[in-house]
């Protein structure tokens, strides 16, 4: 974290500037807050009148108030935003939040006022928070530098970065009636200055901050995101819902890689690479962070995908009063990719003698409408014991006979007790609001639907998968720049690409036959060899292909043959000689390619190739650098990568080949800043070696 | 509708049978609910004990009780059951509701148990519901079977169909904190005789409901649920929640097609053919009712896929006071196959006109944070008559320097007044309640995220849709049963194409010389001959195919240099002759298949062929009969379908062929009950035909 924020979010005394006696304007809401929410530190008032406001002294001037003060919150007119800044210069103060809006939202002429702002601040060593944002919140310090209608949100555990001030003032709202609260909310507004970046160590280092947040609809410096996340997310979770997906247009892609590579592609990637959870929407990304604030996490073995290991018992078990709910929790925990668990046999029996003769003793574990309390109570005890069972949904209707908070207060010390993940599915509202807030007050996640229960399981389930997998990851900091770098021109390609060690066929002109028979000798036996005419699309119609020359006898004749068909069948074409490629053996075959992102860098692709990839869609993204366990998930993601294990008939091809050219394409594309595009359809893939047939590459 | 269900839905007199005067039992809340909940027929009890309750007798036999009475609520153990459905028909009563758990449900004895009651209500004239269900209620009528705590809910057009009882009472307590209410529910159980397609006409029919959703956990008789929703959803949209995923086994498939076809892709075609929109979480069917019973439908035209028309500028418009929160509704309407509309240049000088500079004006149209009540109003007036909006999406988080409820108050009659659909998103909760009540009195429908109010839209662009599109579905009915219905059996198969018209290449065995030139003759040429052996599994290897064979001579000449080659080659090898079949030109492929649907019938397949059918799975599904436009329909779902009308190098292919063979063999499937799978994998496409290459069919 970078100790220039700090005044931030632990300042030793606040002013605002700006501050205001009429109760309907910003800089009086902003008073208000910082007084009442309990701030502890000094709160100095400046305004264009004397007087006080909340028994304080209102200032005319910036450079009257008194010590201590180190965070200034700036609610002035945009106009008068340059000289303010300037004054918290003179005064020393070190960071400003600049909550007017009026800047680069509205236009060039704010964007030039915006700019003009930044510089001062760079000139003067102030920091910058905003503009056009809602300033910080923080419950346990306490500090509120919003002009938000009090209370303060409750005290969580939840770190929630916005680049959107009115979505986090909604979202306070909302999570009020929803029972969760929040350790730090900070306003990134049009980040000037500090971006979500600088901020996610700082919620990284809060000790109240157990899961971070980010609402964002752009990002500043990609690469440096990256590495940043990459090392929060192996210390807290971190959560982002990244929208904006409608505004990137799509911009002319000179391959089919990067005709693929949509916008959101490389989002994605960085997330995965950093370890980011990309949540769909608003409300799944506080689902997912109530129960990530809360609960242990699973094994990492839980998701389906490890479902490669049939061995594998664990997975989640659901304990229901009713069985329709327990049918959509199955087949929502099976829509996140987690299992049901096979229940173990004393489980089973230990369920029976809890249960009336009718109950269902297998997973999902019905226990009917009579459910008690202590039948709730008894069979999550059960469950959680079962060494198959990672985690526990249990759902929670009305019970017909009981009081819903009663089976609440029988289950929250068991799920305290675990050391297994347990979310409930409270399904009604007036009939359940005081289980609501028992499970509130325990710290339990309660969700009123099965579906949203069992996704948040799969985040929970997710979040294991990450931290069990983490070495499994390259970052730009493993990579160190290649031997081999330099600038290589488009002649070179057959340079480069053997400087990495990515095997290529390359295609070389001959223009006449006794050249044709060198080349040919250079490249190795057999050849393949094709007329080299501007004017011929379709070759072999002419008879302008010719397979499988074995050697250099066989490639003279073989000149002389084709142009002379070539003369005959079509005089009118220009002849400029032949391509010869060493011929490579049929095998099954992959596209491998790279675009440039301009905000994360090298995107590698790999999946089916041909012409119709476009059409097939059968593709995965990466970001570089790529480690070999990286590329290897990247072929699990596709068809064309799964069957180089072999499919039916189809034998198998060298996977770890491939794995080799990706890993290799993804270090020359990180060297090689000049190469925008690369793309490698098809990569010829052999029982024992995979070979670059085609390749195309697009220079910046 | 089927009149002797009536007495269920407006019942002259209800008696409850195993009434109870211990508040704690189910029998006492049924008759509470009944009286109180204000149905005006006659009420009646039956107790083991003579007595009053709620100011009326209890009876202690059913013959004592007076008229009027024609339903029943029957809640008494389980083995005393027969007997009370019997007393029933004795005093001629028609309907009972079952309401008493204990019979499938538990098992193969309450199997049994449930199997007598049935065959006793049949004989004795009795229909019934349930058992394990909680009735049926009547917001309007009204009328309440059910044991739920008062107070029903309140009035509203959602009609609700459920398997589940426990989920019903969720629903209905979750209901009430959501703000809105339902016309009737009635809660199947274990639907021993009537089922959800018998109560669909029922709600249909009930002029109070203007949406049926339909939670479902089986369904009874596929093809019956098909031809009735057909028929329903054409007058009322019906929305589906179909669980039970996760239970199906996947059963052992004798073609790709049945490999692909998981139990669920018969669900979705049955659906899509009935014009059924599956919500994927009770949730969002939910929301989507909320939308369907209140706004009135977009033009047809709305969804992306119709972006085939690029001059059709229709759309949803967007109108925000915050950045951010539009940002995630465009990005959601996209999601939802939603275009943003491009505003008129009219649109947009007028919007500039109401707003400050600064606001935007370009869809998502963002007024600011300062948007008052008025501006609101203006900017959606102005909005709704843009030609190009079909529809609109306001975002309402809460002003910081107004009163949500006035901007509520300014927008309701302005939503009343407009032909197009407009939905909220009102963001936050103790902020924006006052305004839901407003929005709740309104029948406006708001949710609490953009994300929710977008896929509301979504439910009905896509409602319009099938609207629009209804006459372009196939129904059973349609169908005449083909003059060439026979028996077939595995050796008529090239007869049986014939006679549906699926052009085939057949496969021919001939013995020898003369043989294979009379086949040859008879097949057309050219022909291609490969060596008919069990103990040669790669032919081309060792000489056993020929092709481009042209004529008589040459077909003999070709027999007997073949079968001379294959003896030299291995000589163990049993040969039994060659096997001829028209040799068809080069072109595109598809996989054409068939499997039979246990409730649903023949579910058809097409998409990308080959041996690596099962990996790509570009394939799609739908329900026989097809007609012409549902089967183009499946072509635009897949990416071989798609690319028959040509891409980039490739030729455009016949797809009108392609739909041909698709509606054929969709009646010849319908046809011929015995068979169980059909696959065509390849059909060879040609610039002028269809071919079927290779065919399988699996008789049952």
């Amino acid at each position: 974290m970078d100790n220039s924020l700090l005044p931030f979010f632990k300042p030793q005394g606040v002013v605002v500037v700006g501050a205001s006696t009429s109760p309907e304007k910003l800089g009086y809401g902003v008073a208000r807050n910082l007084v009442q929410g309990g701030y502890a530190g000094a709160i100095h008032f400046v305004s264009q009148k004397a007087g006080t406001l909340f028994g304080r002294p209102l200032y005319v001037e910036l450079g009257q108030v008194p010590d201590p003060v180190d965070l200034a919150i700036l609610i002035v007119p945009p106009q008068a935003m340059p000289a303010a800044i300037e004054a918290c210069g003179q005064r020393g103060i070190g960071t400003a939040i600049v909550m007017s809006s009026g800047f680069r939202e509205v236009g060039a002429e704010g964007a030039e006022l915006e700019e003009r702002c930044k510089e001062i601040a760079r000139a003067r060593g102030v920091r910058l928070l905003g503009p056009n944002c809602i300033g910080i919140l923080d419950t346990h310090l306490p500090l509120d530098t919003t002009f938000l209608q009090p209370p303060m949100p409750t005290q969580g555990g939840i770190g929630f970065i916005s680049h959107s001030g009115a979505f986090a003032a909604a979202i306070i709202d909302w999570a009020r009636a929803q029972g969760f609260g929040f350790s730090q909310i900070v306003s990134l507004g049009n980040q000037t200055d500090v971006n979500e970046t600088d901020v996610l160590p700082v919620l990284a280092a809060d000790e109240h901050t157990r899961v971070i947040v980010l609402y964002m609809e752009s990002i500043s410096d990609g690469r440096r995101f990256l590495q940043v996340a990459s090392e929060v997310t192996r210390r807290k979770p971190v959560i982002a819902l990244k929208v904006g997906r409608f505004e990137a247009g799509q911009k002319a892609a000179a391959s089919h890689t990067g005709a693929l590579a949509g916008s959101e592609a490389a989002f994605d990637a960085a997330f995965a690479k950093a370890g980011v959870l990309r949540a769909e929407t608003a409300e799944q990304m506080f689902d997912w962070a109530r129960a990530l604030e809360n609960c242990p996490l699973p094994r990492a073995s839980l998701r389906l995908r490890a479902a490669a290991h049939p061995s594998a018992q664990g997975g989640i078990a659901i304990l229901t009063n009713a069985g329709g709910p327990g049918v959509i929790a199955a087949d929502a925990l099976e829509t996140n990719g987690l299992r049901l668990s096979q229940l173990a046999e004393s489980t089973r029996t230990a369920l029976s003698a809890a249960l009336p003769p009718s109950a269902s003793v297998h997973n999902p574990v019905d226990m009917l409408a009579s459910a008690s309390p202590s039948q709730y109570a008894a069979c999550l005890k059960i469950l959680l014991q079962d060494e198959n069972v990672d985690g526990a949904l249990v759902i929670l209707p009305p019970p017909p006979m009981f009081k819903t908070e009663e089976v609440a207060e029988a289950l929250t010390p068991l799920i305290h007790a675990s050391d297994k993940p347990v979310v409930i599915a409270l399904m009604g509202s007036t009939l359940v609001e005081a289980a609501a807030q028992v499970f509130q007050r325990a710290g339990v996640p309660a969700y009123p639907f099965p579906e949203r229960a069992a996704s948040a399981l799969g985040a929970l389930a997710k979040r294991a998968e990450y931290l069990n997998g983490v070495q499994r990851l390259q970052t730009l900091e493993d990579t160190t720049n290649s031997k081999v770098r330099r600038l290589w021109t488009p002649s070179d390609l057959d340079e480069l690409f053997a400087a990495y060690g990515i095997p290529s066929a390359p295609v070389k002109l001959a223009r006449d036959a006794d050249e044709a028979a060198s080349i040919a000798e250079g490249l190795g036996f057999p050849v393949v060899m094709k007329i080299a005419s501007p004017d011929i699309l379709h070759k072999s119609d002419v008879g302008g292909v010719t397979l499988n020359l074995q050697d250099v006898p066989q490639v003279q004749v073989a000149y002389a043959q084709m142009v002379e068909r070539i003369q005959t069948a079509r005089p009118e074409a220009r002849i400029e000689g032949v391509h010869l490629q060493r011929q490579i053996p049929q095998g099954q075959e992959v596209i491998v390619g790279m675009v440039r992102d301009p905000q994360f860098g090298p995107l590698m692709m790999v999946g089916s190739g041909g012409v119709e990839v476009e059409g097939l869609r059968d593709v995965a993204f990466a970001l570089a650098p790529l480690s070999q366990a990286e590329a290897r998930e990247m072929l699990r993601q596709t068809w064309a990568g799964r069957k180089l294990q072999g499919f039916r008939n189809l034998p198998p091809a060298d996977e770890d080949a491939v794995i080799d050219v990706l890993v290799k394409l993804s270090l020359l594309a990180l060297d090689n800043e000049h190469i925008e595009e690369i793309e490698i359809n098809p990569l010829r893939v052999l029982s024992n070696a995979a070979i670059a047939v085609d390749v195309r590459v697009k220079f910046n």
